[in-house]
């Protein structure tokens, strides 16, 4: 079943205020959420509600959190999220970044103190379309993934996202785990009672599997992206240990993930990171873009494997979903649904979505 | 056989010395390409000089031109590199960016009108060297790659490399192509009559290959890291794709690669781009020098796959075969010796590598 994208977009804001949450933040908040269901990555949407409500509950959330600047330069700005969720900082902490860039050209700010901040091309996107070069990277929560050559969890899906203006409303928005696929992926397969491909999941002794159940039952793990050792995984690994230096190591935060830790998580323990840059500092800004806008169109030119499926550029496929999505509605499954009601009651949140 | 460092170093520069370069970048070049032969980054070190004899003296290599900045703010330069080798403009570039970073904590620097400048790592451990985060992009010369979804070359092995200061003489140092695998390993699998893995090529069609030959004769592709579609291609290709954004995007330089360019390249038709970063900005740089140490120690101690290999971390496989190679020398095989000594002898340089 589908709600129109407001009303989406709306009852996540109304529960977030039921729980708490400043009316301003909430909107920010359900905007990040609802910015997720409309491209299609439902794994960052209103389904972060239910894990979000048993943090709070266990006294693991802040919800009443205001960000704030605390230490600034010209081209830096280190922000904290009161123990808060990550969102409504995440956009202080790119608005801040957009501003020392249009004054002085480059700017990089960090979030401490901090959770979850839903899908990291929604920040990159808001330096985009101001004309800037964006970046973002963040720690992410669950010990999922194994360092190559490990058979042991160390790392999460811990993932990047790099933005460039172009077309007018096309960015270029890459948004990407450093893990091959998101467990969300292979618990879809165990459903199905399907394997996995080669390069997904490997099991509790780091070997590589075709099974999901290795990765849901058997205490296995995600792979870094490349997959295996010879498809070159350690270069996932590394993106995925750089995204981890720049946001939890610039802020002070847990660097490293251990399972013992990550099932008693503290308040605040993640981390997030954005950079934005002028290019004006190097050439004419808007040629630029035209470049951008030309080389992403070329690409898109390429002969396709599948005359049925056009080569794409990152951003792509969730403008495709977005525009979709707002004509048809957001998807929610039943239980999604039911879940979301029962949270909305329970808090005594208006229930707009029938 | 093998020279010591020393003579495998003496013997680039000599050369490069002979064909025109001015003494002070023919020993910043030769210090480049001996640091890739050290580090077992062999596709990137002596074996370079051939096809840079080759570009040479088809005219499309000013080997006599000196980099210059061209245009400055506190954050920011444009460095020209006069259409000669990358490496010296590639130094200047990231002296110039550790300067600015040292000033006012961050600062990216784009090199235009350039050609190839070695291993990106050299640069970005310069950075860590200072004490700062570091991170190089560079646009490649092949056309070697095919996006996602597509069966034509636009891409190269466009790569990243990042850097992080850590225990004193072990920074975290990834260098990576966002290619699977660099076409020099599907040629050593051709050589010995082997099939490729999956997900290291793909046949002209675009279609996932075993058959190094269908890269190496049959005008098939190399992939992006991640192997195929469903082992998540996309990302590596979005990489190389912000690759060629920062670099050939900021500098005005030719941003894609059509295989009917790649055979008539332009002089200094490449370009490069440098970020460094002062982890002071955001809490105490000694505080977080030690940060990375731990974490990348506590990596190399999960718990290994295979008893007999460690898991490591992004930098200590080039320090490993460095250390290797001080004591051992540096391996030349037989075939490259002799073109270089024929290089060497066309050139007038002094021959003394035995």
């Amino acid at each position: 079943m589908t709600r129109p994208f407001e009303v989406h977009r709306e009852q996540i804001q109304l529960i977030l205020e039921a729980w708490g949450m400043a009316r301003e933040y909430a909107a920010t908040t359900a905007d990040v959420l609802s910015y997720a269901d409309l491209c299609g990555i439902d794994s960052h949407g209103m389904s972060m509600l239910p894990p979000y409500d048993r943090l709070r509950r266990a006294g693991l959330l802040n919800i009443g959190a205001s960000p704030t600047v605390e230490q600034e330069t010209p081209v830096s700005a280190l922000v904290d999220a009161g123990g808060g969720l990550g969102h409504p900082a995440g956009k202080l902490a790119m608005e801040v970044a957009i501003a020392k860039a249009r004054a002085i050209g480059i700017a990089c700010v960090v979030v401490r103190n901090t959770a979850h901040y839903g899908a990291c091309g929604y920040y990159t996107k808001m330096a985009a379309e101001a004309g800037f070069i964006g970046m973002s990277t963040t720690t992410t929560p669950g010990v999922t993934v194994a360092p190559t050559g490990g058979a042991q969890g160390r790392l999460g899906t811990d993932p990047w996202s790099m933005s460039a203006p172009g077309k007018e409303g096309e960015p270029f928005l890459l948004d990407m785990a450093t893990a091959t696929v998101a467990s969300g992926k292979v618990r879809n397969k165990a459903n199905e009672k399907l394997p996995v491909p080669e390069g997904w999941v490997m099991s509790s002794d780091g070997l590589p599997s075709t099974d999901p159940l290795d990765l849901i039952e058997r205490k296995g793990f995600l792979t870094s992206l490349g997959g295996t050792p010879e498809g070159a995984s350690h270069k996932g690994y590394g993106l995925a240990a750089m995204a981890r230096i720049l946001s939890a190591g610039l802020a002070g935060a847990p660097m490293l993930l251990r399972p013992e830790e990550a099932s008693q998580p503290r308040t605040g323990s993640l981390a997030h990171f954005f950079f934005v840059m002028d290019p004006g500092l190097f050439r004419d800004g808007q040629a630029f873009r035209e470049d951008v806008a030309g080389f992403c169109e070329s690409l898109r030119q390429t002969r396709p494997v599948d005359p049925q499926k056009p080569v794409q550029v990152a951003g792509d496929p969730e403008r495709a979903n977005a525009a979709k999505r707002r004509q048809a509605g957001i998807p929610v499954g039943a239980g999604l649904l039911a879940q979301v009601r029962t949270l909305a009651q329970a808090s005594g949140a208006r229930w707009i979505m029938g």
